[in-house]
């Protein structure tokens, strides 16, 4: 599935948005995210706890700011890899998703591992839009990147709200009334 | 439209995420947000500045924490009126949307104004759980508030992600090329 970079991570002020973003990532199914930013153990910390305790093997990774040029155009260089940019200002979703070039991105599962979904933080460096293969946005309004990301993924794949994590101590029994319920100490290994 | 509703408001840990929160809201397509919690004049300007600048009449009023309740048994004192909670703990929404209660909230766009959608901070009272009609996960993965509330709109109305602002100040281009573009300045009555 698909990779998230996130541009700028700052230790203090960021700290619980990161962490938002990075769950939602790994919740609706992408496979890694790397983070340009500062280093943050606590970060790193609480993504692997959540790992252990709710399955899955997603990945988190921090790079220094600066590297995110290089990591971008890394990326760009290499064959069928293809670039969306989260942002306010791009072609809005409804109408991104009528293109065939969304179709196809849809059609074809394995393709996603070539996709890279870029989302900012406050500012994000002019080039970004440029690196981008297709700007889009979730609603023009401002609103957070953490929404936009989950919205993307449910559009993205048929499955981003249904995803199965091996190995989870804990399991929620879902329920309407919402009496907690866990399948608790349980190895689950589908 | 609908109201929503965040429980617990906590001025120094929370002011990212529920102004993040707010602003799902008003893109969204709420009609107003109610926080019980912390006093936050900073919180309340923040959404004031965003609706004059980009349109609407998205209404934000705190009280305190402890009237949770009282707010919640007034509002299903009053005939109609309906609650759904977001929670990890609840039905999954691709399950939710299969049963005739959803089918009939999608239907009867009129009785959304009768809906109030509670959004949770870290604690949430176990009480809550049951004052609500409906307890509805998005995922029963861990992620954000925030990702849940724009994930539930986006699936309860079909137009929450082209909502029109009447009045704003600023109005994005959207350009998948991503050249950053405002209709600046420009009064906008449709």
């Amino acid at each position: 599935m698909v990779t998230i970079f996130r541009i700028g991570h700052r230790i203090k002020r960021d700290s619980r948005t990161t962490t938002h973003l990075a769950l939602v990532a790994r919740s609706f199914g992408a496979t890694r995210m790397i983070i340009a930013g500062d280093e943050d153990k606590n970060l790193l910390k609480t993504v692997d706890k959540v790992n252990s305790e709710w399955g899955g093997d997603f990945q988190l990774e921090i790079i220094p700011y600066d590297e995110w040029k290089n990591f971008l155009e890394k990326w760009k260089s290499e064959k069928d890899n293809k670039i969306v940019h989260l942002t306010m200002y791009g072609e809005n979703i409804p109408i991104f998703e009528r293109s065939e070039d969304f179709i196809n991105l849809k059609k074809q599962p394995l393709n996603l591992s070539h996709l890279l979904i870029v989302v900012g933080g406050k500012k994000i460096p002019g080039k970004v839009f440029r690196y981008a293969d297709w700007n889009i946005a979730i609603t023009n309004q401002p609103h957070s990147e953490v929404s936009s990301l989950a919205v993307f993924l449910d559009h993205l794949t048929s499955d981003a709200l249904q995803i199965r994590f091996s190995n989870s101590l804990k399991q929620i029994i879902p329920s309407i009334e919402g009496k907690k319920r866990y399948i608790g100490e349980k190895k689950n290994e589908n």
